[in-house]
């Protein structure tokens, strides 16, 4: 079972992540992640931030030894940068509280509130520090760990925008390779050129109008064999674990599988993917509605989850909210925001899905080094085909 | 910590399920889960099951005496009624083998394929008599525990299809009772009494077509205090693990919370819920676009859930599947069949909901007993009046 | 992962264990269950309730289909033979409710007491019902698929009882299997003739004196690959997982393994086992004082756990009270009791500690069948004779 | 409910930990941590070791901001010092492979040749790094912040030294304060000075003779309401967790609460502790013979749990071992080793021990903040008193 905890405020020093349960002998390197917690940091509408992408940086500091996991847990961290600026607002230490910096006034959208109701705050900053997006950059990179596993046996995750505001992607390439290129290269992630000038323009509309911009996106997991996931426990079903995963992210509102809300209007006829057989291919499907998921379970054919990011809570046109101290109303004022973080989110909802199917891989397979998880792996494969 | 298991086979002889971490002294009778069980088992487009509706009926074996919770584990359990019909096909006993019976054509949308290749069973009947949506009769029950608990705080769950095929309610009312009261009068669970209509002529017009059909429905939780969930780590999130209850029920492929996927195409500055102060009131919103949660934690707003079901698999109309034996393509041929489940499944949503709130609920408040969890509970309500 | 819960009440009409994880295509019969449940029942010093040995019977009631098990949850379940006598009593229904039969008295040595303050109830029953070791038939009946797991993996179970009282079994046989068939032939599960006389004797004497004995008994597995457990994490070392499930069973207050208690008068020279090799065996130690595990895992030696029994807390000697209406004292008396039960403990023992290990063997090889899991495990000792 | 997980080599960069659940507003340093940390590096018999005693410091990296918990997880860590000198040897970076420094001889008494094999490994350091007891110095930071928690409601914890080799502490003071006094203040941490002067030969015996010694030593929690773990369910009973605890560190071999295998030679008439009552003291037991704990829960009275330490594993005495290149037979030299880490073994485990009875407190009473937490618990005490 792999399991991890993610720990860090916003503008602490250090986001910290402990991911349990990799088997020994897989190869990691700081790179691999770097390259996942960068390439969440990017897509159009995060001009604000952009600056500090180079920067992030991730740091093993556990469970790995001369670039192979030991079986040992695995510790990564991202250090904050700009932690010389913050280190008296989140020290550790009593004596450089400073109440002249409490803040009150909690934002529409954020957890701000009601986090500081139920902790029993009275600085918001409190709840803000762990409740902020940022503490995706250490999710990210714990369950990049996951995605590195899943390489080993030709499980690929990618991402691709399919809509930002009004504007909604089309040409979607049915080619997975024509498709990936096509979203790495558009600068909000979408494979549809014309869509994704038409998303960056709506971005551009929001940063002028100091509005902010939700979106969907699709993530897509290749190369699953079927079987991983299990029918006989709720809370043993991949898609319930997968759907956990992704609302657990900040800001994601929906999610579906497949066909997903679009089932509603269709008759089951022309919902249900048929089942063929080819000697070579083994049993398959005609189609993928479902999603690659029958009974919780893989099938074999893509993993297909779309997912609706809520526009940036932090927006530049104020909102009105209350003033804790005295319960006198305000608008909230924000200098500056970016306008979406779409793209970003399609990202991070790769690495948190990669976790859980590999987390539902090692179920199946076991094994407490790579060579005897691939052993098991590749005997079921050869099982399957006399099947 | 709330917790529970489900276990039985279909057409086995009894379903049974386990709760663990009520307090003592909830009040519990079998009649209150009956109810739920019953809600469960209606719905217009279920004609050929519905001369069992009232004969289910849930046993309490375990955690209750004389009407009220011990704090030790609750069993409930659901009888099966034909099972002097089944009890060869089912039975424990090898002796009882009769591979005449064998179910060797998986059918399209179902389970049946994938488990057997997972599970690695040659009858495909060892994986649907589990993967079957009659599970569902004793979750619901098991779950039915965490509402009773609910109802102690003033706290209540209902539903209300929205959509079923291409037919979409239109006239919800705002007011939650005469919500609740239409929708419980519509014999599809639609609050709009002309898309009720709509909805029964589509499930006619299947029934005719040998087809089935899909929908969207909608779970209302009101009453809860602000502060169920948390922010503090990705699996804590009360989002989260509603979306993974409600994606582990069988046939649901999507979830969304509040306006949901509606997010994608409007403006933070329109999505983003204000907030206002009232002595009297307390902190509220001005809307509820959110769904009644932040941060993974409820606001103090309603909870608003939707979730699509596909359209039920088994159909009339025959999908193209494989004979495992002997690899050759077959016509799936069904007598008969229901034409759709919607209702119920907004019903069973309901019940899963409520389970995940309870558990949220103990998990803040703790408490051996209802008395010692009320304490707590009325204790945070005052202390909130105070911030 | 393999994980259980149980439910019921002493008195209550059923017992119910459900048991997660196990793999597809494993023969399970109840008479295999039954056999263990009703070793768990025997031993000389359980004189008074010896008449029930006949009649308590598992029934199985999903997850096993014609003589296997299919992968999905086990129901065991143990009816209440003298349910009729007692069905008011423990009835669920309020009706029922008789408060002339409250029980006010808690017994000293049991959680009647902290139970009624912890849980707020003031009818001691709803306590001990509950708390009573008759929860352990099904906890037998539910381990005991872990058994039949290790069986198929030439695990072997076993225990033996070592002290009763002021008697202290000296003869032990070297041998295995003389151990066990001389442990089965006494009468107080100890392979020593001698001591069980002296136990026996001792047994006789308390029964005369209205007192009770406690004991110490050794449980040992066989057959267990290098490897199970894990030192990574410390909620994953199997003799911690083995020490929590023992501590877990009514009426146990210790625990040690191997030379256990004894390490703290020896010297480590004289303590730790040393390694050798030979091609045929591969690594072996030359002795066995660590009882089988290094690091919280199997060393492929024998598992040696010993465990201390309390003597029971129910006697016919009166020990003094406080009624919990009046807050008088007054002396428990108790009409009839069992001197002993430790020789029952150990059979209990086994079941309890083979599921940890059977849990430890599907954490690490995976599987969803019985083939599927063995093939990985004959892949894994083949590959240990290469290192 | 608490949780934490601890990651990190003996020689690796930092030893780090995430404590998850802790409610906001508990006053936290780094001191206090520290004293925790510091204890458990002193006793007689770790002379080599003993000049970094004053070196080792924890750090605190998130869940804490201006002396406070927040509710958010909780990181702390401790560097290593020496790291410059072993940074090759455990990097994470392919290219600072040096097989020239591979370890290929296993030492009896740890878990380097059964972690070998069971994570196919060929330098047995990539086991014995994750195995060794140094993980111990980030576990006791992290179970320190459950013993803070226990402090706000009166609950301490301490330990002494019982046994070391065939020294046997004969005049233990039964006031508990004393008992601390005369503990800390021995080098041994026995509170029998006679004792401790014995334990101090044996060490010194065994320093010249290159052996090691074992030993037993007791933890005690005073100040614990009646009530916290739970009899309902296996896996929650206290004691079964504190075994679990126990016997998840490093070399410890054995377990027992209150008279423990004592129990095993007494008549129950002599084991039990009768009830009595006063109007002040409420409920009380006569003894404390069961250890603070009947049916899984706390009586009030002091949970007492003893636990056996092995003889340290590394001793300048050769033992025979295996090369597992070669596998030619070799004497195992070492240049020192601490002759006993007993005193130290029970500093780790009052830590490992209060958190477990933290857990259990935040599971019976809840909250989010220290008040609502305190809220709980003093309503329950007053309770109580009614009762």
């Amino acid at each position: 079972m792999l399991r991890y905890l993610t720990a860090g405020e916003s503008h602490g020093p250090v986001l910290t992540a402990i991911v349990e349960g990799l088997p020994a002998g897989l190869k990691v390197t700081p790179e691999f992640l770097n390259v996942q917690t960068q390439r969440r940091m990017g897509g159009y509408g995060r001009g604000a931030r952009m600056k500090t992408i180079e920067t992030d940086e991730v740091n093993i500091t556990s469970g790995v030894r001369w670039g192979e996991t030991l079986g040992s847990p695995v510790t990564v961290s991202v250090e904050n940068k700009d932690w010389k600026n913050t280190s008296k607002l989140l020290s550790i230490h009593e004596a450089d509280r400073d109440l002249s910096t409490r803040v009150v006034k909690p934002r529409p959208g954020h957890a701000d509130l009601v986090g500081a109701l139920k902790y029993g705050r009275d600085d918001v900053r409190d709840i803000l520090e762990r409740a902020s997006a940022r503490e995706t950059a250490v999710r990210v990179a714990a369950c990049t760990l996951g995605r590195r596993l899943l390489e080993e046996f030709g499980i690929q995750v990618f991402s691709y925008v399919r809509q930002m505001g009004k504007t909604i992607a089309t040409k979607i390439p049915e080619d997975f390779s024509e498709l990936i290129e096509k979203a790495e290269a558009s600068p909000v992630r979408c494979p549809d050129p014309e869509a994704t000038k038409g998303m960056m323009d709506e971005v551009d509309a929001c940063l002028k109008a100091g509005d902010t911009l939700g979106g969907i996106y699709t993530v897509v997991v290749t190369g699953c064999p079927p079987g991983l996931g299990s029918h006989v426990q709720w809370d043993r079903k991949l898609d319930a674990r997968i759907a956990g995963a992704i609302l657990s992210m900040q800001a994601q509102k929906g999610v579906e599988f497949g066909m997903g809300f679009g089932m509603a209007s269709r008759p089951g006829s022309q919902v249900h993917d048929e089942f063929f057989y080819e000697k070579k291919k083994g049993y398959y499907r005609g189609t993928n509605n479902a999603g690659g998921l029958e009974g919780g379970m893989t099938t074999g054919a893509p993993i297909v989850v779309s997912a609706v990011m809520k526009p940036i809570s932090t927006l530049r046109k104020p909102l009105r909210s209350i003033n804790m101290d005295t319960k006198e109303e305000f608008k909230a004022e924000v200098i500056r925001s970016d306008p979406s973080a779409v793209p970003a989110a399609g990202v991070i909802a790769e690495a948190v899905i990669a976790f859980e199917v590999a987390n539902a891989l090692m179920e199946k397979f076991g094994g407490d080094s790579l060579a005897e998880t691939r052993r098991s792996y590749n005997a079921y494969l050869e099982d399957l085909k006399k099947r």
